[in-house]
């Protein structure tokens, strides 16, 4: 199932993905239905199996008439990341100073108010450096928390899958040594389009992330080239940190970011970036 | 004003320190008063005259019968925090590779799962590196949000102050580069016993934190020699982040952890701190 978060007149529903012009409005066809997607996650015992059901029949409305939002609009903490999980990305940014391929996940977070939605603006102007780039990146969203959690069960906690733009302000990763402030200025997490449920998504593995920056291939992945796959993150994390559903953790960008270039070549305002993976779709940002 | 939360029977209030012996139940004094601090914070323009009548009139209750919570016991997102604030704990630990006075000020976060209350158990065996470390801190609670916050309004933001223990896996902070695994270990964060509010603070340069190991003093420092002061720090994070009610930020520790010593001390199980500052009272854990 792809499931998503839509807004009509500023009031914001879950829905699920029927075509690529028209969503099913959930909460139309069952009025229980839970108004957030962090609602359905916490219920999301009872809805499953009813779901299928509920999406052939629920009525459908044009995509044009709503608009969507990222899947979890005000996420209940920080969004997880994690750093330097693509080696070919690794050896790009040697130059930076962020050399070597890490022998353990390298993970940092960004503030909640840097949740973007799909189609959304991302204003550059905040960042005094103007070294603004772009990281294209797998989401995975966490279901049921745990902590201990087995590698071999990890995806039993996965809620689904969705795309993220890791916005990354280079110098002030640099500047302020920890990467958080650098990587959360407000609006710097596109998130979307869709999640992809657990349970459709089978191997992930074979998914291919791309990233166009208008219109031009930069960053062109199988999900398979990470160092640290989805279920070792989880393991790891959850080694620490206790998990709570609506959790959301990027899981790493690969190479082909602005900063990778010689010389780098960072967003300047009117560049459009798209985040994109056939199952789960487009992510498309504006920079302004 | 000096607040707090506590709980009965597992059920969480909002109260105010009366003395060393005796709380105010604000809840009893006032049926309508918010039940949590944060519900507190988002009301204050509502509350803030009244409360000096409501503790002066309102019911007390021995500290003996009730059980002091965190302050903010779920906060609304990950703890910021800054490092490497004072200049000796610095010089302290260069030998671990963190050296160098840093020219803005270093944030990271920790999870929102390491708040711990006062008199709280903090679970070392989650280390396998054996090098749990403390910190002792002083904490800003952030009352009405904002973003590019002027440094010489930012006071206008601040709630209150408490203590933090920013309790630390020193090799766990190496192994993932980044800080925020090795500071976000289920518990890791002691914090309270009260919140001293903005409006009776004063000249917090001039307030004095120490933290004992086992009674031995540890740190000892004054405010006044944060590299970056409370003002400069709001500043500089609310310049890239919108700042929440109830946003939490440690601003920092002072020389003196375990790691500065030669050979590094870490705590180990049955080891008791206490980080103390004369306005705010004692913030006590237990290592186990």
């Amino acid at each position: 199932m792809k499931l998503l978060t839509y807004s009509i007149d500023g009031e914001s529903r879950v829905g699920a993905w029927w075509d690529s012009a028209s969503i099913v409005e959930l909460s139309v066809a069952a009025s229980e239905f839970p108004d957030s997607m962090l609602g359905l996650i916490q219920e999301w015992g009872a809805w499953k199996d009813r779901l299928p059901e509920l999406i052939e029949q629920g009525p459908r409305r044009s995509l044009s008439d709503v608009r969507l939002e990222a899947p979890i609009p005000v996420p209940p903490r920080d969004i997880l990341c994690v750093g330097k999980n693509y080696a070919d990305h690794v050896n790009e940014v040697k130059a930076l100073g962020y050399g070597s391929i890490p022998s353990h996940p390298i993970v940092f977070s960004k503030a909640t108010t840097t949740i973007n939605r799909p189609e959304g603006l991302v204003d550059i102007s905040a960042d005094p450096t103007e070294t603004t780039d772009y990281e294209g990146e797998l989401a995975v969203i966490i279901g049921e928390g745990g902590r201990y959690i087995d590698e071999r069960d990890a995806r039993d906690h996965v809620f689904g899958y969705t795309l993220i733009n890791d916005v990354s302000s280079r110098d002030l990763q640099g500047r302020h040594v920890q990467w958080f402030l650098g990587k959360s200025i407000d609006g710097y997490a596109p998130m979307g389009p869709v999640v992809v449920t657990e349970g459709e998504a089978g191997a992930i593995r074979d998914w291919q992330l791309q990233t166009h920056v208008n219109g031009e291939l930069r960053q062109d992945a199988a999900i398979s080239q990470m160092i640290f796959s989805v279920s070792e993150i989880i393991a790891t994390v959850s080694r620490y940190v206790t998990l709570m559903p609506g959790d959301i953790i990027a899981t790493g960008t690969p190479s082909g970011v602005g900063a990778g270039h010689e010389p780098p070549v960072y967003l300047k305002p009117g560049d459009e970036v798209v985040v994109s993976c056939e199952v789960i779709g487009e992510l498309r940002s504006r920079f302004v």
